[in-house]
C-alpha cells in the first residue's frame, strides 16, 4: 500500500498546478525550490517567466540544475503574437448579387461582432436586399463617384473590383474580404469553422518565410517548430496576408473547370503554412485577409481584363495584386500564408461559355509569373507605398512593350496610389 | 411523358462511355462527330488523346468547334506520371534495436511485396529478431567491415547512421526508408494508411518546386492547378526526395521535447506539397523516399556529433543529408515534396537527459543554415555526384574555420563519393 501524501507534497501539487499566479518565490522555503523547479519541468509548465523567478532567487543549487540542463532564457520560445482587437478589423463584402439574404444568415453568428463594408458593385440595377442586425455601411455607385471623382479616370470598380472601394474607405488596420458566393465552411469532423477567427489567428501570429516548417504552421496549437529548425530564426516575422482556401467550387481557371466540370474540391486540409520567401503563388481574392497599414496599398484593381465579368474564373486582378503582395512582403521581411480559414463556394456561371474570354488572362500569366519572379526591389524601398510605385515602373519598362494591358496596370497602380494616399490619408 | 431514346442517341452514350477504347473516328458518320465531341466535353471526358482522335478526322465543322471555345493540345495536363514497379524499390531499416517483431509485423501488409535490407547497428551486440515471411537481406557488421573495409575510415555507420550502409549496397533506383520506431499511421478517419505506396506516388508524379499551388500536390487525386498557375509550369518536374511526416511523438529537438513533455503531433494533415526552390527545410530520416538515381549519392552520414547516440533527438545526419540533397534538386531542376505518408512514433529515450548532447547540433544549425541557403552551384554540376563534391569543397572553404565538425564532415562526404562509386558503380 502507497503512504499517504505528505503535506509538503500536497503543497507542492497544488503550486504547480497554479503556478501561472505566482510572482514571488522569496517565500518559498530554500530546501524545496530545486525540487519545485523539478516538477514544473516535468509537467511541461516551465516558461521564460518561471525561468526567470527561479534565476531570480540566486540559489546555487537551481542555478547549476539549470546550467547542467542547458536550459537558457533565448531558447525558451518567446511567441511574438499581436492582440487584434474586433475594432481594428473591417470585414469588406464586394455585392455583385443583390440579394444578400442568404449569404448574411449564414455568415450571422461569425460577422456580428464586426464592423462591414458592403460595396455594390456600381453596374448593379437592383436594390440590395441585407437582413437587418448588422453594424454595417453600404456604399454605392454615388459614393463612389462623389469619393474617388474624376481623379481616377482608369481605375474601375465594376465587378468584383468593388471590393477595393471598401478597402479604399476602410479605417481599419485589418481587413477580411470574401466573395457574396461562400458561406463558412465545415471541417472534417463536421463542425462549422470560423473563417473570421482563423484570419486573424493567421494574422497575429508571426509567419516564418525564411525557413520552411515541415510540420506547418508552428504557432499553431499543439505544433512547434521541428528538429533542426534554427533557433535564430523561430520567432518569425509579422504577417501580412492570409490566404484562405475553398471547398466544393474550388479556384480552377476556366479551361480546368471546363474540362473537369466534375471536379470539386472535398479535401479539408487542416493547416495553414508561410509560403517560403521567393517563392510565388496565385493568391485568389475570394477568401482573404490583410493588414493594410503594412501592404493595403498594392491591393489595387489594376490589371483588368478587357472581356472580364462577374466570374471569378474570368479575373485575374487577385492573382496580380497577390503577386505584388507576395514581392513587397519578401522585400519588407513580412510573411504570407496560405490554408486554413476554407469557405463553401457555391456554384455560379458556366465555365465553357467563359473560355473564350479566360484566354488572355491565362496567356498573359507566362509573362506575369516570371516577371515577379525575377523581380528585386532597391534598398530605398522601405514602405509598401514605395515598393508598388516602384513595382509599377518596372511593369511599365520591362512588360510595357510585350502587351497594353501592362500599361494600363502600371498607370492605375499610380492613380491607386495617389488615390490610397488622398482618401486614407496614409 | 419524353419520347423513348432513339437508337442514334443510344450508341452515343454508349460511345461517350466506352471512348477510351475508341482509337480511330473514321468510321463514325461525320454528322454525328460534333454531337459526339460536344457530350464527350460535357461528359468531362475530354483529354489530350482524343482530342487528337477529333482533330485527325480533319472534319471542318469540328475543328471550328474546338476553335471557337480556344481548346488547344498544349492546355490539356499532360502528367508526366512514371511508373515505379515493385521491383524497382528496397525498403531499408537501420535496426537499432534488436527485436523486430513488433515492428515488422505492423508494417507486414504493406512491406510484403518488396524487397528489404536490414542493416544491424554494428554496435548492437544482441541477435536480430525477425519474423519469417519477408523477402529481405540482413546485413551486420562483418558486411560492413567486408564492403566497406579500410577504405572509409571516417565513416562510421553506427546508431542511425547503419542505415546509409544500406543505400550503399542497394542495387535498385528507389530507396525507402523508416525508423525502426515506427509503425503505419492512421489517417483522419480511422483507416490504417499505406506509407509504402504513398512514398511511391509522391517520387512517380511530378514535383511542381517553381510556383506554389495554394490546393497543395495538383496531381493528388481530386486537386488540379489554382487558377493563376501558369501553363508552362504544370508539366512539373521529378521528384528526387519525398519526407513523410510523424504522428503521436513528433520531431521536435531536445529542447522542445524537454520543455514540453507532453506535446504530442495528434494533426493529421491530409497533404503532400513541393517544397518550393531555394527554400531550406529540416529533412527528417525517420521516414523518406528518394531516387537513388538523382540524389543518392548525398545522403550520407557526414556530420555526426560527438556524443550522438541511438536518440533521433541527438542526431543532426539527416538534417545536414536533406539540406544537401534539397540544394542539388534545386540546382538540377528536381523537386522534394513532404507531407504524407505518416508514421505513428513510438516513445523512446528521456528528452531531457539528452539536452546535454543535443545543444552542439543545436547551435551548428545557425551556421549550417545560412551557408545551404546562400550556396549556389556552378554551371559544371551536371549529377548528384558533381554536386556532392562541390559542396564538400565550399563546406570546407567556407565553414572549415567555424568547426572542427565541418572539416570532418567536408572528408566524409568525398570518402562517400568514392565509396559510392566503388560499391554502386556509378
Amino acid at each position: 500500500m502507497r503512504n499517504p501524501p505528505t503535506l509538503l507534497s500536497l503543497a507542492i501539487d497544488s503550486a504547480v498546478l497554479n503556478f501561472s499566479r505566482i510572482s514571488d518565490l522569496s517565500f518559498v522555503p530554500d530546501h524545496i525550490l530545486l525540487d519545485l523547479f523539478q516538477r514544473i519541468l516535468i509537467a511541461g509548465k516551465l516558461n521564460e517567466k518561471i525561468l526567470k523567478l527561479f534565476i531570480a532567487t540566486g540559489k546555487e543549487e537551481v542555478l547549476s540544475f539549470i546550467e547542467s540542463l542547458n536550459i537558457r532564457q533565448p531558447l525558451v520560445p518567446v511567441l511574438p503574437t499581436i492582440i487584434i482587437k474586433n475594432d481594428e478589423v473591417d470585414i469588406v463584402i464586394g455585392a455583385i448579387q443583390s440579394d444578400l439574404t442568404s449569404f448574411m444568415e449564414a455568415w450571422r453568428p461569425f460577422f456580428s461582432n464586426f464592423h462591414l463594408i458592403v460595396v455594390k458593385d456600381p453596374e448593379l440595377k437592383e436594390e440590395l436586399k441585407i437582413p437587418g442586425g448588422f453594424n454595417l455601411h453600404v456604399y454605392t455607385k454615388s459614393d463612389i463617384d462623389r469619393v474617388v471623382g474624376l481623379s481616377a479616370g482608369s481605375i474601375s470598380f465594376a465587378g468584383y473590383a468593388c471590393r477595393y472601394f471598401g478597402y479604399l474607405v476602410s479605417r481599419k488596420k485589418y481587413i477580411i474580404s470574401v466573395d457574396d458566393d461562400c458561406v463558412p465552411a465545415k471541417n472534417s469532423r463536421g463542425e462549422l469553422i470560423d473563417p473570421i477567427s482563423q484570419h486573424i489567428i493567421n494574422l497575429s501570429t508571426p509567419a516564418t518565410p525564411f525557413f520552411f516548417n515541415t510540420l506547418y504552421d508552428p504557432y499553431c496549437e499543439g505544433a512547434d517548430f521541428v528538429r533542426g529548425y534554427p533557433f535564430s530564426l523561430r520567432s518569425g516575422v509579422e504577417c501580412g496576408l492570409s490566404c484562405g482556401l475553398w471547398l466544393n467550387l474550388a479556384d480552377f481557371d476556366a479551361p480546368t473547370q471546363a474540362l473537369k466540370p466534375s471536379l470539386k474540391n472535398t479535401r479539408y486540409v487542416d493547416a495553414v503554412l508561410t509560403v517560403p520567401a521567393r517563392s510565388m503563388l496565385p493568391v485568389s481574392g475570394i477568401n482573404i485577409a490583410f493588414n493594410a497599414e503594412l501592404v493595403g496599398p498594392a491591393l489595387t484593381p489594376a490589371f483588368r481584363l478587357a472581356k472580364e465579368g462577374n466570374l471569378r474564373w474570368e479575373t485575374v486582378e487577385d492573382i496580380w495584386t497577390g503577386m505584388c503582395v507576395k514581392v513587397i512582403c519578401d522585400h519588407l521581411r513580412l510573411g504570407v500564408k496560405s490554408g486554413i480559414p476554407y469557405v463553401w463556394r457555391q456554384e455560379r456561371g458556366n465555365a465553357i461559355e467563359s473560355l473564350k474570354k479566360e484566354w488572355e488572362g491565362v496567356k498573359l500569366m507566362e509573362d506575369v509569373v516570371p516577371f515577379f519572379q525575377s523581380l528585386r526591389l532597391s534598398e530605398t524601398s522601405v514602405t509598401a507605398e514605395d515598393c508598388v510605385a516602384e513595382i509599377a515602373a518596372a511593369v511599365k519598362e520591362r512588360l510595357g512593350s510585350v502587351n497594353p494591358k501592362f500599361v494600363s496596370a502600371a498607370a492605375t497602380m499610380v492613380e491607386w496610389l495617389k488615390l490610397w494616399k488622398r482618401v486614407r490619408g496614409q
